[in-house]
């Protein structure tokens, strides 16, 4: 029989970009005993999930909660909205935008897919004056939906999404404006409403901590009217149904009963902390990790500071190495797991997760293991990365929390 | 803050036809640590379940694992395999089958609906001969799939696959054959390959003992030869990428990682017990229940005894006594949830589950409970179906388990 | 590798009178992570649970809590009161009395055993006036204490202690008054201060619904200044130093850290129930399975109903019947666990639990299992007492409680 | 309603010498359901731990395990073997060796404190050399036994049990060599039988990474011996019961049922890491620890590098600074928990913790967490700790284990 508690003697190290460590909290809450989803219990658990959830996203407009992984609910923001043939917009920011568009393709969308030439496209954020120009010359306004990543994971790199709502604005374009923050919710600031955007898709094995399992839509009342002329075919992913019935607490089919206990115990974890704190713990150890990548004398894959992710880094090996030989080592010798190059960067870089449930020690934790690996790997290092991000941490040093409550 | 463990004192029974019982078994692995989904741990993990699962469905053919609940695979069955407007030949043997002709008709197919009238039809399984003589009548073929479902959930019938794949040989007709087992599988016996099913579409909440969130298709060679051809948009349903990936154990997308450590302990549990002594003892538990019924002088929704579910028993309510109001009463006073009446049959009947984490004891908890509270509701019983119930099982006692292994 | 997930399909019916079933509840509480004990996290929860328990005890005076099992709480209870070679008048209720007796034979203590002649004293709660009738005799007050079980467990009889003590009192006598309500507390009213007992000896693992390992000694003021010239050698069991440190939260050598997580949400659940509800719903149990004996036709072993005990419920077999056999039987084929006859009665009865985590579906499983037991046994039965069981519940229905609460 | 989920976002690291973390796979151990003490599935449940507990002793004689803490298992190993005014010739190594002989005191023995004068006794081990000088004096034998402490909690000393044995032998004296190591089993090699230790006494909060609740008494022939003829009153710790009981797997009292299913999980995790590499890792990452105590120009606690701790490092403050006052900011500002100086050492030093669940990373946490606070702190050091620290590690690479296994 195949034993699942895999690791060796001490705690496994999950540094990857997601799924993070789920806290214990958060796995305590989804053993709670599975309830009737049509009994008056659980339509007191669907309200608080639906209602504080929208909080996370920071919308007064419905957010409609999927029992799938991530993945299903970019294609809900797509079917949603758009019909057979309909021209999409398209930013490559790195593997997960070049996925998403391929998705499109398989769904009989017309992705064109803008960016910058080469590698530079994954290493900046989203050039809103370009979407501006391509959409300024769309005056047949063929183009009906602008989708872009806020936070993409294969990178380390958190775009403008408010400056991409200005540059539509500014092309007086009425395509929908359909953001991906799967990676950035809960960890990077994010606002649905204010920046008005129309979809908003995330998932759960992020900055909310959860197992993956569970996928958002956040849909503004523009997305609610184009779903009303929306052709593509849906039923799972159908939103009108869903929002019907969250309304008293429920869903149309069996939803994921103990992944929303999660859900709850989640939100719990996260107002309690303060989502503006969340984001700031999470700006610190971004900015300590990219500290210690700079003293190890490594490039950071984000080449414009002002869109460096909170969520991850990506550090980019010296031309020879490869990333990937140094991530099995420091698996094999530190039991931690790092995120791996993806698409265009393959072996070329490895990712630091510091997202969710990570503090000062499980950040110095990370480091110190990254900066053994890769001496024990034979990478030359200009420095020490580790003493670094101490120094960081101590002139940074985050105000200490009450930890008991009555 | 919103309580989660919103129970009295002492155990809640969860008597509904699914979600069933969750074993602490299976509430213990699922909180084992989230991995890397890329990692050579998860692997294993995903190889294991992936080989499990196929031993469940008897089936030596691929089993998609999808990270969404059991309507997805509904919809996977149907948008792998068909093309827009093409004519799809569904069974109406209750509720979740008009469900999923609903959902045929807005994913563009052109469902026909076979059936007996009135609520006959819920009484009853799928009338082979009735499919027998409309794929004779279509010479076309342009009737490209038969869609039945093995164990009715709203009704407690549970259908003879075997015969609908002899009605579909003997009319020699092309088409597929989809069947939803969702609330079937590892409690009632099913044989994916022996009976001939194309795709076989399944959920993990009910013999599985696993809550929501994770769903398959058996797929056929025939099926995945239709895939090739098969013209409806899919992206996250689409079962070539994913049928690729699951040689090495892996997923394209971001697997339901702690719902599959809980599939994992499920098939232990399973195949420890033995799939045929699963099978048995729901049947006897079952026939235990279905005597209290009739010796409560009521009768059983299901009208044929050849089609008896092992899995649920729906209790027809004598002429003005509302279903629900009992089931209201017995969830107050006695802390258990029944199922409703769904569709045509609701406030007629309820339903009693006795599938998955049940034994002897927890059915007489069950059928004890139900007996009160029907007298509590003021129903007039012919005689308590608790005793007879008891005489069933002293009858039929079941040979005792070693408990205890080295 | 020894499997310790023991039991087959189904959940076991723990239903002997302790330890008794622990709430899901109390087990998660049981694995949040161990924390400092010296720690100002431990500080606060030593506070709550040292204060909780009082109101459990009914007492404003301390309650000591050892990190051990019950049977040293016996023992913490004479080592700090006594000097070696002190006359105890102890009183024979039982198994459990009778082991207390020889317990302090092995601490040097004179204990003198009063009771009823044979089996009878088994049958009847303790007899207040031959206390009082003892201690008059004692004019040289050399009796330092006087020793009785509230609850005995070997026989569910729940002796009368405030009878004991107007028998102390009406003797005029200065001998401390210690009573166990190991198997009482927490399911039987009980009343440290009121009764003016001198020290009251319990554990964790019966109404408490923890597992074993978690006992008490509640101190009234009396005993406080005994302790202070009892000569009885003591290091872990002694009191002083333990008081002292709690008054901040703390103890002097390392407390049962996880335990108290469990007693802390024992309380909870407890507490949110409402202590006198506990008891009502007890009374309201047994008095049910006492109706099921009855119509069965067989004895209880208690044969005074001014003391049955609302935790268990003994019954004996007719003559020519091992009772063990049945509980064999019993144990399995429908996989539930009653309590054994001890000492006198071994093989002449068995033992109902029907304490903490109880409630009327788990007792008509209970009472189904032993009906259905008795029967495959060959027992002749007068009766169905499933049957009256369920007949006095529905006369006898549980006003429902609030489930859901923001 | 206090909240119990105490620790701010992050996991919190106890790096204390105990309680030391608990591990996921020991926690939910303990949350199997609690069963009939009495029945089958006990028996092989403690017949497992029993045999187990013997390989950590290194010992083929009884060990007996009480459902009590460590403190208990002192006076238990007292009690059993020695009489009312026995005179023991007792070794100061530190605290906790003095708390130890203040309970001798309470017991009615008569012990006799050897060790070196002042501070110095606490910085090095047991003086063998004492012991046998002492011992050669008594040639009446009025010394009944020798109790030493294996590794010394408060200090970090890990004395030479052998070498008293030697000592004793030496002497030819027939004095019982009893041991504490509490804090040293599971993590320092010790060997009860080939070391001729008569009681060897131990806990679970340690090395063997259960919560506190559970301790031991290894025991020899010729403790037992001593035991029969031991006047000493003893009822709860009394052997011989227990060992009689133990041969079925069975206790006399109840045992600590959860805490005996993680005792189990623990001796599976030891045992399958093997114990010796469990050592090799504890003496791998004291190592690592003390180049860094080093590095940063402070002194280690310990000054004799024969008997370094692998369990703790104690670290000496310069003049001036608070050690408690360092431990708090590092409490506060990094959710790290170190241990406190104890007794004749308080304030001028702390103690960290590197035992049990200890890994690579997690020791390069702790340090970080330690550097930064001395540094917070405003303490000089020498140079990086945690420099020195993850040179050494990489220097003495350790092994990568197999991590999947069918």
């Amino acid at each position: 029989m195949l034993k699942l508690d895999f690791h060796p003697a001490g705690r496994h190290f999950l540094q990857i970009p997601g799924p993070s460590p789920v806290p214990d909290r958060i796995l305590r809450a989804m053993s709670y005993p599975t309830i009737d989803h049509r009994g008056p219990e659980f339509g007191a658990l669907g309200l608080k999930v639906l209602e504080g959830i929208k909080t996370i996203f920071k919308t007064t407009q419905p957010v409609v909660i999927y029992p799938a992984s991530g993945t299903g609910a970019w294609e809900a923001a797509l079917c949603n909205t758009l019909s057979p043939g309909d021209a999409v917009l398209m930013y490559e920011t790195g593997h997960f935008a070049t996925l998403w568009k391929k998705m499109a393709e398989n769904l009989w969308l017309k992705p064109e897919f803008l960016g910058l030439p080469g590698i530079e496209g994954w290493r900046r954020g989203v050039q809103a004056e370009m979407i501006e120009a391509r959409l300024k010359g769309d005056t047949a306004h063929a183009i009906k939906a602008v989708c872009v990543v806020h936070n993409e994971t294969s990178t380390g790199v958190t775009s403008d999404i408010a400056a991409v709502r200005r540059a539509i604005d500014a092309a007086r374009h009425p395509a929908l404006l359909i953001v991906d923050t799967i990676s950035g919710l809960a960890s990077a600031d994010y606002r649905h409403d204010e920046w008005g955007v129309d979809v908003t898709v995330s998932g759960s094995q992020k900055g909310l901590m959860l197992p993956p399992g569970i996928s958002f839509n956040a849909v503004s009342k523009k997305a609610l009217e184009a779903s009303r002329t929306a052709k593509l075919p849906r039923a799972f992913w159908g939103w009108s149904e869903i929002i019907e019935m969250n309304k008293q607490g429920y869903w149309p089919y069996t939803p994921n009963t103990n992944l929303l206990y999660g859900l709850s115990e989640s939100l719990d974890m996260i107002l309690e902390e303060g989502l503006e704190n969340v984001f700031a713990r999470h700006q610190r150890l971004a900015a300590a990790c990219r500290v210690a990548v700079t003293a190890w004398g490594l490039e950071i894959q984000c080449a414009d500071p002002a869109v460096y992710s909170p969520v991850l880094t990506g550090v980019i090996m010296p031309e020879g190495v490869d990333a990937d030989a140094v991530r099995k080592l420091i698996y094999e010798h530190f039991d931690m797991s790092l995120g791996t190059g993806l698409g265009k960067v393959k072996g070329r870089m490895f990712r630091i997760g510091h997202l969710g449930e990570c503090n000062d020690l499980t950040l110095m934790a990370t480091l110190s293991g990254c900066e053994m690996g890769l001496q024990l790997a034979g990478v030359k290092l200009a420095g020490s990365g580790v003493a670094a991000a101490m120094d960081y941490l101590v002139k940074h040093v985050a105000k200490p929390k009450l930890k008991v409550a009555a």
